[in-house]
């Protein structure tokens, strides 16, 4: 039998090996935004379906991450912060692959925004909203490694601020269909990515309650208002 | 320590216990899933917010099975198919939130659309919709309790019926968008709800995979196609 500082030493061991993985696909997911990015300001469909593409090699890390995290489980038995460790793990995981296939949809689409013109600055706010959530998923991976939990904390209050750029695109997007017939379809596409951009920022959102969980053994105790109110939005034509 | 048979007796008795809540939670999202058509056809503003409100049942057993079967796999750890067993209800059960979720969202957007002027029959549709959704989940989750992989297989299959309506629908509201302004606003919220639908469909399919390959321990050979082509649809104004 192992004495019980050498289980401590495996299991962390092994840990750490997951971490790493989780690491690496956040670095890749980062990446995926940062294209995201170009793709919605330049159009340039190459790197879209270079985007699309990438999602492979994102989906196989969760797998892998999922597949090394439950043999730790069966083999190691943790407890406690040790488990929520883990479990975290693989949690985390799953919000990065969902994060990475929003960034898909998004070059899914920009075949079509390439073929109309631009409405107004809003491939530009998409963009800006969009580094927002690369700098969020950026920091609440810094917070997961380093046990942070004022970090973690403090990305979940940024998502508002995605939130609220969401809301305000809509209802111009709406305004923009309303004003010309022609900008219904790209406006259309718009919504969907504004809204694909607000669900990374709850997935980056969902992390950081992970890693507040998984730190403190406890879900960060004020329930997050909604703040996306586009579920609700009306606008008139004038 | 107890033999082999003993052992296998204890984690068949806990895992139907994580079973049995997983087709209870599955009843829950089939009744939101009835909620919704309810909520579509009548606009019973009532009856939304109570959809609404049946979201934390839901989630909270989830999270119970997502402990039970935590706990499982470090007290018995199960091999092969035991432990394909276990990591399938997990997955079961998080598809199923996610379901019950965008029913969810189906009974916000219904707030609006209340104020709105029906936009042809499309309400009819997005209930017809979600009626095809709620039998494959009913089957699915009879294909999971009784081991059945050819009724698995069936209903993700059937997938493609949800997609093509889907498909339709979006370019006809697109039009009715493009005929009158004041259809903008109800229109783009029956775009996003035929959307929900939508990823209800899917993940009624990936539960049919998980299924798949929790009896089989393998996925499914043949890539389903992407039906959903709403993110490449282009219709100009006449």
């Amino acid at each position: 039998m192992h004495n019980e500082a050498h289980i401590s030493t495996a299991f962390d061991k092994d840990l750490r090996q997951i971490e790493d993985l989780v690491v690496m696909m956040g670095g890749l997911v980062e990446k995926q935004i940062e294209d995201a990015v170009e793709v919605m300001t330049t159009r340039d469909l190459e790197l879209a379906d270079a985007l699309k593409a990438s999602d492979k090699e994102v989906d196989r890390i969760e797998q892998e991450i999922g597949e090394l995290a439950v043999r730790l489980i069966a083999l190691r038995q943790p407890k406690a912060q040790d488990l929520r460790a883990v479990l975290a793990a693989i949690k985390v995981a799953a919000d990065l692959e969902r994060i990475g296939d929003y960034t898909k949809n998004i070059a899914k689409r920009t075949h079509v925004l390439a073929q109309t013109d631009p409405i107004g600055s809003s491939a530009k706010t998409i963009a800006r909203m969009c580094n927002l959530v690369r700098q969020m998923v950026k920091d609440v991976l810094d917070a997961y490694i380093a046990r942070n939990i004022d970090l973690a904390d403090e990305v979940r209050a940024r998502d508002d601020d995605v939130d609220q750029m969401n809301n305000q695109l809509f209802r111009a997007l709406l305004t923009y269909m309303m004003e010309n017939a022609s900008n219904i379809t790209p406006c259309m596409h718009l919504l969907f990515i504004s809204k694909n951009v607000e669900r990374m920022g709850d997935h980056t959102t969902s992390i950081a309650e992970q890693v507040h969980f998984f730190i403190s053994g406890e879900l960060p105790d004020d329930e997050r208002p909604k703040a996306d109110l586009t579920s609700t939005a009306f606008v008139t034509p004038k």
